[in-house]
């Protein structure tokens, strides 16, 4: 809206009149003659059991279309508009799926080749099954990384060294290829329990478990997992031979491993593996530069896999100059086989994070892409696909797969529509795995590094919330602190769960610290503001509105009444003793000078009136709650003077903000209303919504001395009903109507 | 009040009018012509330190005062009135004080001796710093079980197992005196532990924390430890020789292993237990039954300790029938010693348990104390109260007190005015201790068992809760229980932690499970509730009102978004579609007859009104929004013969009871406000609170196309101004006034 619009609409907003002209309610007026409830057509269960499972060819097609989606848009699939795009993006994003595979087999402490298999199989399997259109599916830095810290802790190089075989006293040496073979295991094993809790998730509905990991959240534990790999790539870009931990403070572990080796740098491995980096680096901020003018991204990482490659096999690198290079890959796809299920039970824990991480990844990313092209994910739906596409190809030795940040851009930005795409890029996953496979064995694992590096860029990115974060929220800051360095400290499994709870704690400790005010009235409005925040906010005489943005519940109802007392300054407890001072002051000196003071502010006029009363009342009135205060706090002598009792008589309680309340809540609410009743201050509540109101009758609040009278749907009705009650003390009612 | 005086009042109500009248305001109008912020007397830093630090002798004094009650209340001391009853009250408690010193020292698992200690010290040292008068601190059943738990596991019966010098054979002996002085160690330096926690979380003001544990979770806490302590105490009763278990489970191994071994049950302890169970409770029965008539209540249990003594002495029971006895009390005090602080570290964790358990039981007697007598206890000194008594008396080998239950109301009911009563029962056992402790020797075990099992009866009359809390509240039934189940079977540490944990998960629930509604008017009041629950309230037409009662942030976002659409009928998704399928229609068959319609319905003339349109309007509408519901789902070509976009066309969200907004949010709900924009549906927000719309306000909510005139102080405002809209769907204003 133009600034010129807006005033002209303010101006027609002006003509509108809010106008309402009724009776003062209170609960028990509106609970009788008011509302009444609707008779609910109650439906017998039986027919809403049959009705549930009443089965239909239409139910049938629709669960069926639901669970294959690519059902529903295979068939009307428009060759001529898709294909062509969906085949240049499927090629650009194979191209980088195979370096990314290869790379990020090694964070996963398995052979390269696992991961090639990897990027072929589940990415077959979600072309089938799964509802985001541009997502690429495969191997994943974060989870790679998950996987690699289980399989490192389950299968140490400890575990590995074998004395030689002639028995002589030479130092143990390590077996790699029965670690990596245990490694693999444990791997693939991991990967099938991650399929079936995701694919039982997903069955049962549990899609929505993604909403506990927030946005603060899931960047700070990315940026740590960053961190985490990169730290873990530091040796190989170096080639330094360094053990690999895992655990708490793994990082910090593997930091100072590879500081006290930095001496045995290999300046040939460290060379190579920097300028890969640096092409690296260049390529992808081309790419960002140009993206118009491309009309496709300059593949840097298949050029670096290809180019390192040729001169590592060209120079000997890896006999000459002791570089490491990725060594055996197979040709060909293995034969299926069964997981070692015995290595299951220490991997529960694990399996469980992965899977909410992996999932959680892949459902954000969707939710990107479909809000972008318009078209809707569904998370129970992706969870299963997820679930099948681990579950199904672990039994081919792949492991843990999900959407990959950098890869599903790739695919998107170069024009993928379906996931055509996708399975094209699996094509070309497949033909290396089983044609040219051993092309890559002398590429040098430091090329590899500078590429799993260049792609966390984004990721390291994301310390730029910090300062935003500050600005908007620091609850949120706080979340993304705690996930980032518990993450970083403890590992990604630990760091998730201290994430996570924290959150949740965040959660608690907002319904804990609520903001109370005391309320006033904008005069001639009906509307209630904060006094000591807005000049127009008048209170009203005698009359003390308290208002507190939480829910009550067993966790804040003592700090709400706390607050209710302070803020009010009226506390039942010191009314109390100052009155029972007074009272032995009297039998002492039988002195009463006390009482015309207490009748003169009781007989004001007032009369009925819907309006507010002035300022200088509400200032006058708040001064003596201050002296209640301070008289009641120590000084009992003073106390004689003043009738405390008659400065507030009552208080009303803004309800609406609260959204639901506990028995706890409720007991201790209705005991301070009898504690103000004892010192003859009125209690009323206002704003509850029924659904509230409904609470409070099950927790039986209306008993005894509580009534549905002391409740009313608005402040404004409350403050009328008060100033009623002052204008006309005693309960009877004068007939004036 | 009275019914008739009710009708009286409502009567008199009915005369009060409520009248507001003044023009429709939006948040935009609110800011700049109706609410001034007040301008903030900003005190300087230095200024606010200085005031804050300042030094003076009334500050000095206080805090001395609050450190110290007991300078407040014994130089006031009413020596006539008071002392009487205060003596009678502390020996009737130090009589009790004494056999549950001795018994809860078996659940402690250290000798006997130890439990008087440690009803001697530490209530000494209560007189001094407790700030209530009525409870009587000293051992306590849960704590010593607690205690007991963690001194089994540290020193459990393997560790002791000796071989006999000899070097025959022959079976290994358990070594009790080294085992017992070790468990000793374990307690004393637990107690150590748990005062330091306690006194600094006493001195960080940390006594909030036990209102986590919520009135459910401590009965069905306490239910449990009962459960705990009746197992325990059940090989006493039998007189069967079983080992002790600690962790979780152990409430069921020790179970098998005493019915394992039911077969060497020593019936002489068997019988003397009964009886003096039955006599006990036959006492306590009498005791509660003429509460009023009894000057003191009869000691059941010294009574029982006496008599028992005296036969286990007299027939030699220790001897003659193997009847386990109390054994060694050696006499007099034990000069202060250094704990084990070498111990110290596996026993943290534990610490905390006990010191929350422990505070949380002694501040909720000492609230329900404080309110019966009206005065008031500080959380905070009660816990620097319990930290000092528990940390100075491990010096004397003192294992964990806090408040007894069964015990104070004991001193209270007999009469007990202050802590002198305490400080008398606490010379009782100093004089036991000190003079005739020997004389417990023969005490047979079984009696001990007795007793700890009837005092045990209250804690099961607990069980009560549950029908009650099954009508009340589900979610607190479902606290109760996990609380009840998760410390029977994980222990009473475990147990309490998921507990805790639990009742948090609850209040997040709470928060995502909101109860939603459809508001619609109740006709002339400006008051708008569920259209499904209420015959009188009626829908607006072509305005749909949201009500959801909880906060919107990450974990409940998508959910208030998705219910949004679900219970408005609204689907911007599904409308986008249709009208896309539409266009498409149009374009092949281009027939416009839908035109007319959407005409018809934007003709009707309405004018401004303050008043909501008629019942039969409402039925009409919520057709319409049904019909587009289904048409815009699957049916596109029907789509055409309707303008789905003509029905609904305002939609309001009821903000009052959202008490915070986070981040996540706040986007998820922009992002949804545009998408309705889209498709022509304004969504417009009402009732937000003041500090609301600040916390809206810095995560830059109202920037791009969200402005504040799209929020409005009331439902009421919200709804004139989307009428208003309707009847001149043009920007521009006919000006009329």
């Amino acid at each position: 809206m133009e600034p010129e619009e807006m005033a002209v609409q303010e101006e027609a907003d002006a003509q509108l009149k809010y106008l309402v002209e009724r009776p003062v309610y209170d609960e028990a007026f509106m609970r009788t003659q008011l509302l009444h409830h609707k008779e609910k057509k109650a439906t017998s269960l039986p027919r809403r059991l049959a009705q549930r499972l009443q089965c239909s060819s239409q139910k049938a097609k629709a669960a069926a279309l639901s669970f294959l989606p690519i059902l529903t848009w295979l068939p009307a699939y428009p060759v001529k508009e898709y294909l062509f795009s969906d085949v240049v993006s499927g090629l650009s994003t194979g191209v980088v799926q195979l370096p990314q595979g290869l790379a990020y087999a090694m964070l996963a402490a398995v052979p390269p080749v696992y991961g090639l298999y990897s990027s072929f199989y589940p990415v077959l399997l979600y072309t089938l099954f799964g509802t985001s259109r541009h997502i690429s599916i495969g191997t994943f830095a974060v989870i790679s990384l998950m996987i690699g810290g289980v399989a490192v802790r389950e299968a140490p190089d400890d575990m590995f060294y074998t004395l030689p075989a002639n028995g002589t006293n030479m130092s143990a040496v390590l077996d790699v290829t029965a670690r990596d073979a245990k490694r693999v295991q444990v791997a693939v094993v991991l990967t099938t329990m991650v399929g079936i809790i995701q694919l039982v998730l997903g069955l049962l509905r549990f899609g929505f478990v993604a909403i506990y990991l927030t946005e603060p959240l899931v960047r700070g534990f990315t940026t740590a997992a960053a961190v985490h790999v990169c730290v873990s790539q530091l040796k190989y870009l170096l080639g330094v031979k360094t053990q690999r931990f895992s655990g708490p403070l793994s990082a910090v572990y593997s930091m100072k491993a590879v500081l006290c080796d930095i001496t045995s740098t290999n300046t040939t491995t460290l060379i190579l593996g920097l300028v890969c980096l640096v092409f690296l680096y260049v390529v992808k901020d081309l790419n960002e530069r140009f993206k118009k003018k491309l009309p496709v991204p300059i593949p840097g990482e298949i050029i670096v896999v290809i180019v390192s490659t040729g001169v590592s096999y060209g120079l000997q690198l890896s006999e000459e100059y002791k570089v490491d290079v990725v060594g055996n890959i197979p040709t060909g796809l293995l034969p299926p086989s069964l997981p070692e299920f015995s290595l299951l039970p220490s991997l529960i824990t694990d399996s469980f994070a992965i899977a909410i991480v992996g999932f959680s990844m892949g459902i954000s990313m969707a939710k990107i892409f479909a809000l972008k092209h318009g078209y809707s994910v569904d998370g129970n739906q992706e969870l299963i696909a997820l679930g099948l596409c681990n579950f199904v190809s672990s039994f081919f030795q792949t492991f843990v797969i999900t959407c990959s940040m950098s890869r599903s851009l790739v695919q998107e930005s170069t024009g993928g529509k379906t996931q055509i795409a996708g399975l094209l890029a699996s094509m070309v996953v497949l033909l290396v795995v089983v044609a040219i496979g051993f092309v890559f064995q002398p590429l040098p694992q430091t090329a590899l590094a500078a590429i799993i590096m260049v792609n966390l860029l984004g990721m390291f990115k994301q310390t730029r919330d910090i300062p935003a974060l500050w600005r908007t929220s620091r609850i949120e800051l706080a979340i993304w602190l705690v996930a980032f360095v518990a993450s970083v400290l403890l590992g990604l499994d630990y760091g998730l769960l201290v994430a996570i709870t924290f959150a949740l704690v965040t959660v608690i400790y907002r319904t804990q610290s609520p903001k109370t005010a005391i309320l006033g009235q904008v005069p001639g409005t009906g509307l209630y503001c904060d006094v000591d925040e807005y000049v127009e906010a008048a209170e009203c005489v005698g009359i003390k509105i308290f208002h507190s943005n939480s829910s009550i519940y067993f966790a804040n109802s003592d700090l709400y009444l706390n607050k209710l007392k302070e803020k009010t300054g009226v506390n039942p407890a010191h009314i109390q003793s100052a009155r029972k001072a007074r009272k032995k002051h009297k039998h002492k000196e039988n002195h009463n000078r006390d009482l015309p003071i207490k009748i003169s502010i009781k007989d004001k006029e007032r009369g009925v009136t819907h309006e507010v009363v002035s300022y200088n009342h509400a200032s006058e009135e708040k001064k003596n709650g201050q002296l209640v205060d301070r008289h009641s706090e120590a000084d009992s002598e003073e106390a004689v003077f003043l009738e405390p009792l008659c400065s507030i008589h009552a208080i009303i309680l803004d309800w609406s903000p609260v959204s639901f309340i506990d028995s706890v809540g409720a007991k201790a609410v209705k005991q301070t209303i009898k504690e103000y009743a004892a010192v003859d201050v009125q209690v009323v509540i206002a704003g509850c919504s029924r659904t509230l109101l409904a609470e409070l009758d099950v927790l039986l609040f209306f008993t005894g001395s509580m009534t549905p009278e002391m409740v009313f749907p608005t402040v404004h009705d409350a403050v009328l009903h008060c100033q009623h009650l002052t204008a006309c003390p005693s309960d009877a009612p004068t007939s004036e109507a």
